[in-house]
């Protein structure tokens, strides 16, 4: 279904390796960052298990096969041989990779993949869409709602991005920390909280605000959250109040000076005995204009964002990469790593430990996956855990589970990573591990 | 099948309406920018014909009225008669747009929508998800392929974004005038040239780079093109052209100071008698660093662009909304209009009358649609035009045709809207009908 949602090259260089007999050559590769976008001082990686689900689902199907051999550069490559080869083709390799929703920084794998090096291969570009696009939105959305402390933030942003990279941002920003997305399929598809308000369409088409509001809630009687600024903010405020009266849920402010005109509102719905009504607001949010309503005491219960949560114009992509480590042939092990201006790389397969102090994120350490920890590093926590092994999951995908680990983990934030201002210093550690450092030593040296 | 792949509004709204008596409301909804992302002189309006398409498939299944009636917030709306209408609801209404690929400006409707006021609503969220993304992707990519002065410009962005959206990128570029992607759904979907070199992983994994190449060649002696930049480009370069000879397509640079690369790998390859071969670029490339090096006279032959074609950091996002303009109940015609700081709308359907003077784009003028063009305007273009007439599909989409079209319509912007610099100056002229001012004026006094 998906087999040929990736690049060319990825199809070219494995019928390479299957027709220069390398098709068993084994392979570990490595997904990563190489540097955090300027805006962003941590991710959080998120898409690994829409990835997973990517790699159990992956098959070559006939239609799959015929258009293959119609690609002039791919054509010559379709031997019966390989076809057959294509037929039977399964994702029979290891993954490890950190949980859903971990804090990661530069040059840490958040993914692993161990297999068959056509297999290796083949799954490089789908892999990394699925993990750049999610892991783009879910770092901007973990800012966000950090930013609205802890008043809800509900994903309003579908319209701004592809509709089917609007469910995986739904997910994202769900998996974070956010309340609710408007996005109903996504509602549907991963059991998050479907949420909405109207339209100023609907008060538009109305012969009044008054007929627009008394219409609205004739229909939805116990749920309504009124839009009230499609003509004046406290004069809608004040129909609410006398049209629902306690029966008024909330009501949503979507332009104008949010801090000023949440006040006024609170103080008319208070004044008209509406106290329980909330006050959202919405219209071009992101985690700055948020800190800024929450630091100036505006009274707003929760915060609908769109554009800047699914399309972030300080950070819109993540340069996740997919890298070779080390290859086996013929019983040789074969370490891989390259440094040059701006993309150094590491050998081998790591693991990465995270120190833990009084329930805070204090240091990571890249290892060697097979290095053994010092009697003192002991304590710290291994982040890559096996998800799927010869092919077969060993985790069960759940993003509840997901979504409670991830709260968690980042309030074990340390403040400064928190900060929302871009900044070049290095403020968090990430260390190489001593035997990691000697043998990348060893490799880069050989390499030049 | 994409019935639910909407915001909740849309659905609460579209009982509302039912419920209400306001099913046979005929509504006119224009879909527009209202600004242009500040790095941007023009936009190219796309994803029109896959928003057509979405209006012909849109049905509600039996399963999304199962879940609609598990979401609480719709649940008390989803009586047996709005049930019955949900499984009788098709797009029955009329739609006129702008063909795909046109240069439009802040305020010109690229899409209306003449429907009762339910179908009109219930597609909002899906439109503009796939207007406002490919329309992105198009006015990004048009400056790019504008950039390589002729050059061939190759999409390679699929792992920078969500899988689903580099689809629709890959197909917003080649519109636009990009020779091909890597893609290879795209290429089977859209019909787009499917290209590729190899990637650093098969050099990577070879005993050596001469190895590499040599079983690159022995699959694909035809049709190589040969990644030479994973150890010394220079020596990668005397390494392709003694091992391919004169069998040697090309080879890519995808690092390093691309202007100096190329000229001493032309010379090489030049030398070495491989005069035909092409010098492909990629890495992190975009339309300025592309005007760079056509303007220090690189040899490059073509250029492969990723992250920024897909997610342009400058502008990763465009900013449509669709706007009731006007309504039709009782046999009443009701103009809707609102003017607020930085959200202005004009009431009315609207066509936009486009001057072309000797080839160039001159001038814009946003009309009334029933408005009758003056002796010296009638010989304007008028860039909406019908798409869908009750419910029918009445112009088939055909994407090389509209490539055509767009590429043509590129070749008339004036020489100012092709400069790649922000700027807030206006750069070309939309005017406003004298008509339609006065119409204008007169709904937004009587709705301040």
């Amino acid at each position: 279904m998906h087999a040929l949602e990736t690049d060319l090259y990825q199809l070219t260089m494995a019928a390479g390796y299957f027709h220069r007999g390398l098709a068993h050559t084994q392979a570990t590769c490595e997904l990563s960052v190489r540097r955090l976008p300027h805006a962003r001082r941590y991710l959080v990686a998120c898409g690994i298990d829409q990835a997973i689900d990517y790699l159990m689902d992956l098959r070559f199907e006939e239609s799959d096969i015929a258009f293959m051999r119609e690609v002039p550069a791919l054509a010559p490559a379709m031997t019966d041989a390989f076809v057959d080869y294509l037929r039977e083709f399964r994702f029979r390799g290891d993954v490890w990779a950190v949980p859903e929703g971990t804090v990661v920084f530069a040059s840490e794998p958040l993914v692993r993949v161990r297999a068959p090096i056509i297999e290796a291969q083949i799954i490089e570009t789908h892999l990394l869409s699925l993990v750049n696009h999610a892991t783009m939105v879910a770092s901007k959305a973990a800012r966000i709602v950090h930013a609205a402390g802890g008043r809800p933030v509900l994903e309003f942003g579908t319209r701004r991005t592809h509709p089917r990279a609007a469910l995986s941002a739904a997910r994202a920003a769900y998996l974070v920390g956010a309340a609710g997305t408007s996005n109903v399929e996504a509602g549907r598809r991963f059991g998050i909280p479907v949420v909405g308000t109207a339209a100023h369409m609907w008060t538009m088409t109305h012969d009044s605000e008054e007929e627009a509001f008394g219409n609205y809630l004739a229909v939805f009687p116990d749920a309504t959250t009124l839009l009230i600024d499609t003509y004046d903010t406290l004069r809608g405020a004040e129909r609410a109040a006398r049209i629902a009266g306690d029966k008024l849920k909330g009501v949503r402010l979507d332009s104008g000076d949010l801090v000023a005109l949440s006040r006024e509102v609170r103080r008319i719905l208070d004044e008209a005995g509406c106290t329980k009504a909330q006050i959202m607001a919405s219209g071009d949010l992101d985690e700055y204009k948020i800190a800024e309503l929450v630091a100036q005491r505006a009274p707003i219960d929760s915060f609908g964002v769109g554009t800047e949560l699914v399309s972030p114009s300080d950070a819109c992509s993540v340069g996740g990469v997919y890298k070779v480590v080390e290859f086996e042939r013929d019983g040789r092990r074969v370490y891989v790593a390259k440094r040059s201006e701006g993309k150094v790389t590491y050998p081998g397969a790591h693991q990465v430990h995270r120190l833990m102090e009084r329930g805070r994120m204090t240091r990571d350490t890249i290892t060697l996956a097979s290095e053994e920890m010092s009697e003192t590093e002991r304590s710290d926590l291994p982040l890559l855990e096996p998800h799927v092994a010869s092919g077969r999951r060993v985790i069960a995908a759940d993003l509840r589970r997901a979504r409670d680990y991830t709260i968690e983990a980042l309030k074990a934030l340390p403040r400064e990573l928190h900060a929302l201002e871009p900044t070049d210093e290095p403020i968090y550690e990430v260390r190489i591990s001593d035997a990691l450092r000697a043998l990348a030593e060893r490799v880069w040296s050989a390499a030049d």
